[in-house]
């Protein structure tokens, strides 16, 4: 393998020979042997290893066996250790999520700190094949399925055609030792079972596998550049930048075929991924919104305008536009124009709908939040009256806000504010309530 | 089960109700589950059965079965006895294949003999995932991966959505007998592996896969037709019908980006497929030539161009342009231009290069073939030539001719052709040599 290996990076990889390589090396069998093989090469690489503090004494141990490692092949190495299930739960991601952002996060840093021209990772065939399967079991599109590429960037990955097979018969062959993992598994139980049940007996029905998926996902991504290509005409054709983003003509769409798939592909990039939100939007309501996590998409007669969301508008839970008249999440709450007040309990209010700017936010109250409690002159700080009204911890950390036009209306379920209170001048009445 | 299917069945194929329904009933599981259920729906059904013969006395008991179930049902039934084997070595299929074809010929016969509109099949969702895995297994592109569709024309899956486990649920419920295969399996090695082994794992390891599968499908659908939308667009630039066939222009496909992925969508549908011999065309020399099973394509100079292939060139082998002087299949033979005659035996002539029209065609002998022998002033069969010649029957066999323009220049080994002999008037001599 070391020779298909050498021939392999020598011809994909030709600028290795005068480059800085950083290697991502955990410790485990697969970066050993990437590290060797380039070792041998006699290319000018460095190890980064990660702790991510997952496995107690053993991330510990794991550390140990890189650096030292790195002291017997006199290389440099680069360690860091994280608080992978902190960093998870404050960012609110899973822990392979985290611990990939801080992974990739920390390698540029030191690609930049200590001038490293490319980072390599030790990802292999099999690798590719499990990723293949979990993303089938997840209803991926195309793009889930056309596989981790040799070259992203900066990101290189040199034994993408070797199977794991194949790496550990070398790393037997040159003797080389190795961290097991004692769980000797993925902590993600799907790529688990795959590993161990699934793909054994898939290899042994079908010989030669990982070529023919290798050949697969080469189509696929063939497919994929023309689907590209064709995007950018039809980029040109139907979209345009604007000075708050960008707008995306409805009836230039419809005169091309299959305008619901073209809208897919346009709003991807934007992270708008939700099928069942877009489908919709070309024969929706003037005014219908959908979110990403950082855009916003509002269906305006003849134009869908996606406009980047503020960083004061990322804490909204809710856009509420003024055709809804009910919404179940997060809160049930429903929204009736009425002409007269009915009766006010703490779980119903009566404003004045001619006050109200829509599209109404609602989201969590926070530090700095203030508003004028109905009967009162003066504003209030939301911190001030929670505390006045002896609120628990746990109860504050409850409650909902719903705000129009950056002011509070309401503090759901408590107090409304004054400024939006019916006078005598009031002449359409929206009545809010919420359903505990 | 039943109350899904038929709402699925309302929804998706309203016009069922007013059809005349061919079901094809191979007596098993799945086929009568949807003869039942389209029973219970009281449409106008008649049963089509397939006997292939390939399992003796159990396919015999098959057609029995679903006679008697059309008695049971009093519903019309139509059966048909195939041999399978022999039609399969005939047309050089595999018997999966020749069944297929079989089948759906018959069914077609069927349609339009007795007035049915639609033929309905059994195909569930487990065959949906199997033949995705199996053509993953082949290396497979897009199309290969987006499954089999609700309705292809007249051909219309009724339980697509719906797993094996749910129909034989469904039966077991309703008391349904059916045919049980003997061999309980597939006769294809690889979807019977998948069957037993790899999907049970497989789906066990990820729940609700069948669903996620028809999710990736969907979106790959969508894909498929936003690459055949561009196709449109790219064939419009580059490819012209001409009165023989059709022209692609090198240098327009070349302005574009990705020619080679565009080139491989623009030939598949003439059933150009080999990735390998299509990638270099672009490139290759004026004169190079690639074969469809229908189509022939020609490199020359600017243009590729795509022309039918009759009948009379289907016999052929092997075609040899002007500037090729060497092949090595389906023999090793030499084309050298030369201004002087040498030594000749059997398997070396020297014809007048003059005479000699390109491609050159090497291709089997067959009953019909005439010749004129060097050295003969009349015509004579080549049946004839063999058996003066006292040839075996594997001798005859195995013997090559060389024509130039349908006439033959050469009984390769054995004789050359008088009308190609050097004269008198000879000013360019071509040295043919065959190596055994």
């Amino acid at each position: 393998m070391l020779k298909a290996c050498k021939q392999h990076i020598e011809d994909l990889f030709p600028f290795f020979k005068e480059g800085k390589l950083l290697v991502a090396c955990s410790g485990g069998l697969d970066s050993v042997v990437l590290a060797h093989i380039l070792r041998e090469l006699e290319y000018n690489i460095g190890l980064a290893h990660c702790n991510f503090s997952l496995r107690g004494k053993e991330s510990d141990e794991d550390e140990a066996f890189v650096i030292n490692l790195s002291e017997k092949w006199n290389v440099p190495v680069f360690t860091e250790t994280f608080n992978t299930k902190e960093y998870a739960a404050t960012h609110k991601l899973s822990t392979q999520m985290a611990a990939r952002e801080l992974r990739y996060n920390w390698f540029e840093e030191l690609l930049k700190d200590f001038k490293y021209d490319y980072i390599l990772t030790a990802h292999h065939a099999d690798d590719n094949l499990e990723t293949f399967l979990i993303n089938l079991s997840r209803g991926s599109g195309l793009r889930g399925l056309t596989g981790i590429t040799e070259q992203n960037d900066k990101i290189i990955r040199p034994l993408l055609p070797f199977s794991r097979e194949e790496i550990f018969h070398f790393a037997k062959k040159e003797k080389l030792f190795w961290r097991e993992d004692s769980s000797n598994a993925s902590s993600d139980y799907l790529r688990n079972e795959l590993r161990h049940e699934v793909i054994p007996p898939f290899k042994k029905a079908s010989k030669g596998l990982l070529k023919s998926l290798q050949k697969t996902q080469r189509n696929l991504q063939q497919t994929e550049a023309l689907v590209s290509d064709y995007m950018v005409l039809v980029r040109n054709l139907v979209m345009q930048e604007t000075s708050q983003g960008f707008e995306i003509s409805i009836s230039k769409l419809q005169e091309l075929p299959n305008p619901d798939a073209l809208l897919y592909e346009l709003l991807s990039p934007f992270q708008f991924t939700a099928w069942d939100d877009i489908s919709g939007l070309l024969y929706a309501q003037s005014g219908k919104q959908v979110f990403a996590s950082n855009f916003r998409l509002i269906k305006d007669r003849e134009v869908l305008i996606i406009t980047k969301i503020t960083s004061e508008e990322k804490k909204v839970s809710k856009f509420i536009s003024e055709n809804e008249t009910q919404i179940d999440s997060p809160l049930k709450m429903s929204f009736f124009p009425t002409d007269k007040m009915g009766y006010i309990d703490t779980n119903t209010v009566y404003v004045d709908a001619s006050k109200i700017s829509y599209p109404l936010v609602l989201r969590r109250w926070e530090e700095g939040d203030v508003f004028q409690p109905f009967g009162m002159k003066g504003k209030k700080k939301l911190s001030k009256f929670f505390k006045d009204e002896k609120l628990s911890l746990a109860s504050k950390e409850q409650i909902w806000i719903l705000l129009s036009n950056n002011q509070i209306v309401w503090v759901v379920g408590y107090r409304m504010d004054d400024r939006f209170k019916i006078t005598p001048t009031t002449d359409k009445i929206l009545k809010i309530a919420v359903a505990h």
